[in-house]
């Protein structure tokens, strides 16, 4: 049997805090998710005006920084053509992202979830992602 | 009417014993897929720490391999940009894997079904999946 | 952060074997899938002569029996027409399975994970469920 | 090592060329399908006229006939309210038939692939299925 450490939805709740916090503070709505360890949804919050295709986008950047134990940045580039993971983008029904803003949450080196960002640039995605595990990993503190 | 020949359990079985014993040699937790030469499932492990998104990687690389007859790894070559495959990497609702870690086990010549490897670099999924047929075909010697 | 206990891959294969030797016992060759708590699939068997169709069908039992904490048989009553689940086997794409067949695993109250068989009658598909959870349970005593 | 009996192409324009001889008698212009005994298709026809939704019926009865070895009709049966397959109608993604006219092709005991016919009603789709499998049957004499 294996033990498994995995976010609570209140852990979850404060990962959306400080994302939206500086979504807020960059003045772009974002849409928020909040995967387990397992890349299963525990919470999820859209801004009022954050893009409806990005609902679903941030999602599964959740699920794929959960399952794959990284950051979908880091899929970015390792799929440019040319690459060893080129083409992986499309890999399961095309929920595996290699867009950038989705972060695994790391605890006592353990993945215990993910958070995904979508709706402002990759950039703005990952700096508001970041943003909510630095408000987490603060609180715990 | 045709004769086909095909991977029986038994022979999953050994073909996914030679992939873990190399992922444990290396040290990288694998999820280990073995298809009949119809890509349809056969066996399936996840070893303790394998990825949850390779799960479903590790089984479309192993139909890839058996049902196109040649390695997923050959298919990332010849889906480059500008090459003549390029897109294919989302056919098939995106079960068509192009990354490497899928290789057809062939025996007389003929493909009786494939094995998929996923969770570590595609070079480390492709190292444990040769090995896993290596010792098949040893133990068939 | 929640804390879960999880099948390993070693209790997958525990779960699997006690449900094989009840297949053949019964000489009814089984697709028997074993999934997580989160109904991650872990480990995966068709026996020689098990349907393709139940390749698919068995790791949906044991997906729907981890989520869902009951077994799927339950969801067959409360889901006849004029019951409150009516309908429900359609749900998720059609994996939320209604058919009997698809077991949670339980260990000192909590779920998990999940054993699924298909290949039977849904009570063949039960009765091997049983006989790998009764197995497993008995190499932890 | 596994030794699978599957239909060839031939036998496959064989099983349609006695489907579609019924189905011209009968004055119904169909959609027939042969899988092979894993299910994928071998063979397609549709005879001008026939319905657009049973290009994809038609497939999934001959799936469903070849995948599970027996008839779509006994589905029907097993599946109806209260009788223990109730609810499968819509497993593996709805592609799961149990409206008549798939039948499993047996040849010596084994089933070697299946044929699936829609466009008719379902006693007239398996009518012709069955005309099919006993011109090929025939052919064998």
């Amino acid at each position: 049997m294996l033990t498994i450490r995995r976010l609570s939805i209140e852990d979850a709740r404060t990962l959306i805090a400080g994302a939206r916090a500086k979504a807020e503070e960059i003045g772009v709505p974002m849409c928020i998710a909040i995967a387990d360890e397992s890349g299963q949804l525990i919470a999820f919050e859209r801004m009022d005006g954050g893009k409806i295709t990005s609902t679903i986008i941030a999602q599964d950047k959740a699920y794929t920084a959960a399952g794959a134990k990284r950051t979908t940045e880091s899929y970015g580039s390792a799929s440019q053509p040319g690459s060893p993971a080129y083409g992986i983008n499309s890999a399961i029904g095309g929920r595996l992202m290699v867009v950038a803003g989705g972060l695994p949450v790391i605890v006592d080196g353990d993945v215990v979830g993910a958070i995904g960002l979508s709706s402002g640039t990759p950039a703005q995605d990952t700096q508001c992602a970041q943003a909510g595990i630095d408000h987490f990993l603060a609180s715990r503190a």
